[in-house]
């Protein structure tokens, strides 16, 4: 009953580096994997953080040089939760090594190194994943079941937002988030999760309109200094899908007062989903129904929904942010191992930033463009 | 104690002709005016049509000549209900006559029409009112009271959509609605209210780019044969305010399960507001608070809000689309009066629809257009 | 065409004589009445303020004496919204003069005197209508109807609340709602709905065990003198139904941040429905369904329920508290011409006030009391 | 940097065993704990199905003794997820072999058996732990320190329910839960978490008038074979607190479409605070405040809010319910070290027990009856 090891390099030991290791712990006590997921060696940029990192979260090892543990023939995944302008050379390195990587989103710092990171992967026909977390949710998984059975009809709009609120001061520091080399600005940072939610539901994006803002053009850094904002405080574009739907995708982070505010409506001809990530264990879903009982049902996760009842013994009791984490860990070993699986690979991650490059490049050129 | 009577003439008796008629009425037993309305003389297409109308809606006279009614010295208020295609020369022999003018929105079938009735009323300094129902809401009122006095800081954002569901499905049937001529179209017919109130709370819009949608290009009509739709089944749109503050806003009437889905959510860069005419007496609003405590607060409709006492005893009690409409009845006799009134006029349902008009332009174009 | 006149005589002319008012006069303009209701005469506590509010409604005559009022030959109907002491005389005086009487709630100051209104009623064979106004709520005819028609199962639970604060602070004033003679209190005051609507739904309620409170047994009146307030300003109670379902009853005029807090949650074998008064446009059902598309749905008050139809255009756009009123005042009229018709009468209100002093009596003794 | 470690024996591998195995990983990685938890033994009712538990769930050894692990001299805390009816026998046990033991709810299969676990424990010094997961829930802590610190004032009311429908079809099922020998019935089963709930936050109970009722009296067991059901589907009951307060407590397992219907609302003389579990991230808060700008605010779990920030990143995520779990096995592993901690100890569950037995008795002899 012994199961074959799979041995795990985390590079990175942040809050994300944490919720890794975790999730590749409990995936292995809540599902039934074919193998034993091990937290091998963790390397951080130094010895001695990586060292402490590597205790305090139970790894057998650690170590400060990332190459190191990328090349270790032991390991069976590389997960990668360092800074975003470290993704690309780590990533391509654990692909030069032969190894399946598993990687925090945004996928790269710039579109050039994604592209690059996808073909590289995709040449040495090495399995990836990526940390679209949200889209790992039983309901999210739920509202696409929907949606693909045509219980709604067809997909006339599709209208979402990711907002939240922790720039909306004009006193909030200047940090990396506002640095363009690093993926930053809030279409990049967060805007990524509903274009990639948008694609999981409706699909390919064909055509936006984007406006980019640069709401508070000037921060403060750490020291005190002003320094000019690159990129933007929120974004809103226009879409047109491949298969004719329309709709608007929005993305801020000074949205005052919305702390996870990922949501959308998807309107087809006979029906239509809601959702907030706010109250994840939720879906409405209105279908129509009985003359004068029609309205929109407040769907609670429970055991029918996908992997909600790995989690709890019943319906209500809800998954929090690091079920969904663990849902996910449990496909980036599934993808590491060949398996069928629901990971979105490089591949999903470069289109994602390909539709939020475009609607970049609309803003800048004020027109519409293709993606 | 008798009042000196505005003698009304009503042109038109389909459902919002009654609406009005009914909404004098009340106006008349809630709010304390300098004059009683008289529901003097109703004119519509006949005089049978208008005879009975005239017995059912509590009319003193009828006719089925509205120039008649128009012209009628007695008369000291004109109120159109009629089809959109009627408004301008209706309003027009109004105002040659030297009546005010009280117009059901759109104020007319084209923008052209529409400018010649503004600059018509305001050569004559006439005054005028449009049925706006949505902005006479108190909850409305208190949204702007809170954004003007600064307690949200400045705008951010403004996020809205007028979302029905009448013609979700393909089968819905061809109707006047569907013609260009009628002012037909997702956007003019009720994307017109999600305008005004974005320009109500936030001021002028500079510049869009819209994008038009028909997702039923054909419908049955009346008699089953097959038409070309002309007009949009949905519309979306980036916005900028002259105040710097940008956006979306959407209208569609295939946004299948909802009934009245004019909402919006406005942020700030202190606070934010959420509303939803579903629920038109509550109003979201979050100003941040002490630590641990923040949130969104539901302010349920109450005493202190505008005119909402003067429908109801206490808090809670909630008001109706009838009570929007009898506040908006006085706005508009007050604005007939010359007196101080929240009406809005021909002048600002021309803004509206200029912005309306530049949303089809842009989509037509495919390019950022000024307002 | 022409109808005949209902001539009506309101004795009281407080904001729920207003009501009554505006009622009538919206119930002939909404629905098609076989008569013609005539504000008639409007009796007050003197001439002049009767004179004055005759004016101000839209009243034909007025008097200072109530007993020539309801004595009036002329008169169909007497309305009224008098102090609630005073509700018996001028009842009994109205059905000695063989006058349909439409009440206020609750029916009487004492259990006697409501006794004694219904017996001389039904001795007379008079048509009468009490103002339960929140059970004419379109809604909650469809709960009605849902439960009828055994959607939900059997019903096996109601658990009720009505709920406000004005009376929450302790700084709240001693007023006439505190006097037991005045059928004060907020089980008799309040509490007189949420048990009107448990039987309206479930049926009749057997046995009853009930918990009045005080929280505030001190109150300074008007002239800053401490009194001593006799009555509960919350109560709870048990409740067996005839027909085997359970529950609990409460009332509570200290729920602090409630307005309108009228609510419930009925319990079937099959299905549920859940309300609140302060979103009294919808309705929350549960019924089953598809495995994994179970939740409640929350219906909307459209042009399917009830009279809804007769005051708004399309679903969605909602009635207010004064449209339950001319719902109310339809049946009132109905009820008064002898019609079928919605109206709850004196019997029914009777009914409703031995639950409540069943309720008050099983506090006072500590048991359980058979209704 | 090496934690001495807490040697764990876990009786029992049903759900809550596994629930309870990855609680005390999770623990060990979220909190900086002073010794690592080892899940070093865990016993069930054979050597094979505790041999196969072990393995899936991470222990070291397993045995089909459970008096051999809790009387292991290297075991230093003992985990009870038997059935009911073992809890007393095995913490006593426990207790005897000097043990602390975290014992799952209800704490034991009667009321004298609970009493005896809770005199051993104290008797012996040796600190306890009871599953009452849904106390440790952060949103529950804010609302126990809103309550504490007088923001809401003094505390006038009490009204909760912990309803759900797994019992609701008369075809359900006669289970274990269905003996009263057991610990059967609604009230047992889930009514003490409610009344775990009023405790917490409101305090001592000191009386109680309750009413037990079988919906489905009979119901058929696994061989189809109908047995009498001699515990109650739902139970409700007045109470009246120590401190003044009143209210009503109900428990349902027959409230169709409830799946975790656990909730409240408490008022006090200044605010409320209303709950539910199916919403556990949140909670609705009202305090007054400004004139127009008063209602009730929902809070959403974040980073202020107790043990949250050592599962999210930032406010909004949401934590799950074995999240809570998680929380709770922490404070149990405090409690078994002797440090201060949240933990409810054998004497609270005592406490609670007593007051369902309270509301037993009252309904059988329906009088009111003092805890």
């Amino acid at each position: 009953m012994t199961k074959p090891p799979l041995r795990i390099a985390l590079i990175g030991s942040g809050f994300m580096g944490r919720a890794h290791a975790m999730a590749f712990a409990a995936a292995a006590r809540t599902f039934d994997l074919p193998v034993e997921p091990v937290l091998e060696v963790l390397a951080d940029r130094d010895e001695e953080t990586a060292a402490k990192a590597a205790a305090s979260l139970g790894f057998a090892r650690s170590t400060g040089d990332w190459r190191a543990a990328v090349n270790d023939p032991a390991i069976g995944l590389v997960a990668i939760t360092t800074p975003n302008i470290l993704h690309a050379p780590i990533a391509l390195a654990a692909i030069a090594a032969g190894k399946p990587v598993y990687c925090e989103k945004p996928l790269a710092a710039t579109l050039a190194e994604a592209e690059a990171m996808t073909l590289a992967a995709e040449a040495a026909r090495l399995p990836t994943a990526v940390g679209f977390t949200y889209l790992y949710n039983p309901m999210i998984g739920l509202a696409r079941e929907i949606i693909a059975d045509g219980e709604i009809g067809e997909v006339t709009a599709f209208r979402g937002i990711h907002a939240e609120d922790f720039m909306a001061s004009p006193d909030a520091p200047f940090n990396w988030r506002c640095e363009a080399a690093q993926a930053g600005g809030a279409l990049a940072d967060i805007g990524s999760h509903i274009i990639a939610l948008a694609r999981h539901l409706v699909g390919e994006v064909r055509a936006v309109s984007g406006q980019l803002h640069t709401a508070h053009p000037v921060r403060r850094d750490a020291s005190g200094a002003p320094r000019e904002v690159p990129i933007d405080d929120q974004a809103d574009a226009l879409v047109r899908f491949e298969n004719g739907a329309r709709g608007t995708l929005s993305a801020s982070w000074i949205a005052t007062g919305r702390k996870m505010g990922l949501g959308f409506e998807v309107s087809g001809t006979r029906g239509s989903i809601v959702f907030t990530q706010e109250r994840f264990n939720e879906l409405q879903l209105y279908r129509g129904g009985t003359r004068g009982r029609e309205g929109f049902t407040t769907i609670m996760a429970g055991l029918e929904h996908g992997d909600y009842g790995a989690f709890c013994p019943a319906s209500g009791h809800q998954i929090g942010y690091n079920d969904l984490k663990t849902i996910e860990a449990k496909a980036a070993i599934e993808a590491a191992l060949g398996l069928p699986n629901a990971a979105k690979d490089f591949r999903e991650a470069l289109n994602v930033e390909r539709v939020a490059e475009s609607i970049r490049t609309s803003s800048r050129e004020g027109r519409w463009v293709e993606v």
